[in-house]
């Protein structure tokens, strides 16, 4: 029995993100052995977010009762935009001062294992299909709800990454060619009416417009106040303006995600972020509102779930990547 | 030399339309050897066009100074809903009375080679990519503008199926959930806007609600008589209302692909269809209306180009994937 435990491989998944980096110890199954998140302190500049994320990987590997032999390899997943091939990060919106940092390179110095690099949406959306809410389907589209809308995509059971490794941008597919200007300089996009700071700005602009909320006691008065949960649980007390924001809402994401289901024929679309806590009250008329968008073949085979992995998707699906598309990363 | 010859294989490449058979004898390397097209016959019922097809078939194989034993394998296009596994038609609207067809079967039978079937629009766009305008390319989206807008997507060189067999469809994603109803069912379908009856009609609504136009006298008055011919002609003539009415579908296009292009960052888009005979007055602003709703990364990666192969796209895609994927066909 102590041989056999000793002799298992494990693998090191890594997300970074603006804030905090969570790192756990994932079995070649999938599953979480343990974890820990750290604050990022990205204005310490690479080499030291670097250094100290192997420093802390390290700890968790000894704490966990393993010794560094016993894993394998490391995937981190990274926002970009970013060369995965080689694991170069090209910079970052949420990574101040991040300009072409050899993340793989650095990483595998320090950590002493082959490192592999991906982004961050797109390894939640492999963590989800490797171990999650889409585990064993071959097509799987993964969106994630949250300051934006991220995505990622799985076709044939290997991730999408695209000429330059910038696919699986599904934020920024255009409803609307004519519609509200998104950051990123296009029109109409997902993310400008799906995400949860769009269900929040939708209640605020209809609050400010003249509609009577029981959200505007909720939040004292304070319009800024209001968040895409204060709509939730607003819509949970009937309010008419809630009702009106979350319907348009879910109109504007069954669209997108049937724009993905009429283009790929996933077996899975998994929908994850904090939003996905509305349970029933946001997938049952988000089925609906797709249904209406596809065709009834295709809807028929796919099916529409919540996230399983939670905050962990991220670093077990760059783990589940260097196991399984090892290859790509030359690993 | 005479040996060589010979020995040489050949594939055989059918494209079955509602109207037209297109049956071409197509080299190793996707060239075109010889061809013919005949009328489907389709109210004949299946059995009698599929027979047709290979006694056809056979003919040119003859006529082309082929022995029959140097036809590896057949592939087929055909309109959908399919199994293309199985290579079973479930039903085409194109093709009236075809439920359950046994295409694959019946069509190894009569030929006596093995076949594969898929998608037209699938067969056309994994043409291009393997012997026209996108070669070589890795990821590709085709898409075709005629009555409707049909599309294929190919990963990694491989075409995208999906779960049932119904992946591709591009002419069906949504640029408005609130917008023009589509035959499918859905609102906003890009078919809508950008088929080339969707310019015509657009032409035509434009002309009915009061707009000035030589197209009017272009049709003697008859404005069904309006084609996308007709506003790209008056377009040549600095016709205002065709102006608009160009934009528009321009600016519907252009967002479509550019769906496309951030969900799959593509090295190739390619555009089909008689609309592309308008040359730079449609790519030059497609591309311009492209770039406004892409990542800058992302559209630098491609390549929006007109079809090269013509009428016979379909029936080379058939046959490149029975050469290039006859392990999906069972071959």
């Amino acid at each position: 029995m102590k041989k056999k435990s000793n002799t298992k491989k494990y693998v090191l998944g890594l997300d970074l993100g603006g804030t905090n980096v969570r790192a756990a110890i994932i079995d070649t199954s999938g599953k979480l052995k343990s974890y820990i998140h750290f604050p990022t302190e990205s204005q310490n500049g690479p080499e030291y977010v670097i250094k100290n994320i192997a420093l802390k990987s390290l700890e968790l590997i000894g704490k966990s009762g393993l010794s560094k032999k016993q894993i394998w390899r490391a995937g981190i997943g990274s926002p970009g935009p970013m060369d995965s091939k080689k694991g170069i990060i090209m910079g970052a919106v949420n990574l101040p001062g991040w300009k072409r940092v050899f993340l793989k390179d650095t990483l595998e110095k320090f950590l002493g294992v082959g490192v592999g690099v991906d982004n961050d949406a797109n390894c939640a959306a492999y963590g989800e299909r490797w171990a999650g809410a889409a585990k064993g389907a071959s097509n799987v589209v993964g969106i994630t709800l949250g300051t934006g809308v991220g995505g990622g995509i799985i076709i044939d059971g290997r991730l999408v990454r695209g000429a330059n490794y910038n696919a699986g941008e599904i934020g920024h597919t255009s409803l609307n060619p004519d519609g509200r200007l998104c950051k990123c300089g296009a029109k109409g996009c997902l993310e400008m009416y799906a995400s949860a700071s769009a269900i929040a700005e939708s209640a605020r602009e209809a609050i400010r417009g003249g509609a009577s909320s029981i959200m505007t006691e909720a939040v004292r008065g304070d319009i800024k106040k209001i968040t895409s949960k204060t709509v939730y649980e607003a819509l949970l007390q009937n309010d008419k303006t809630a009702e009106n924001v979350w319907n348009e809402f879910i109109k504007y994401l069954g669209a997108g995600i049937a724009n993905q289901i009429n283009g790929l024929n996933p077996e899975a679309v998994v929908v994850a972020g904090g939003v996905i806590n509305a349970g029933d009250r946001l997938f049952t008329p988000l089925r609906e509102a797709v249904r209406r968008q596809t065709f009834a073949l295709t809807f028929s085979a796919v099916k529409i779930v919540p996230a399983q992995l939670g905050e962990f998707a991220g670093a077990i699906g760059a783990a589940g990547l260097v196991i399984n598309e090892g290859d790509f990363y030359g690993l």
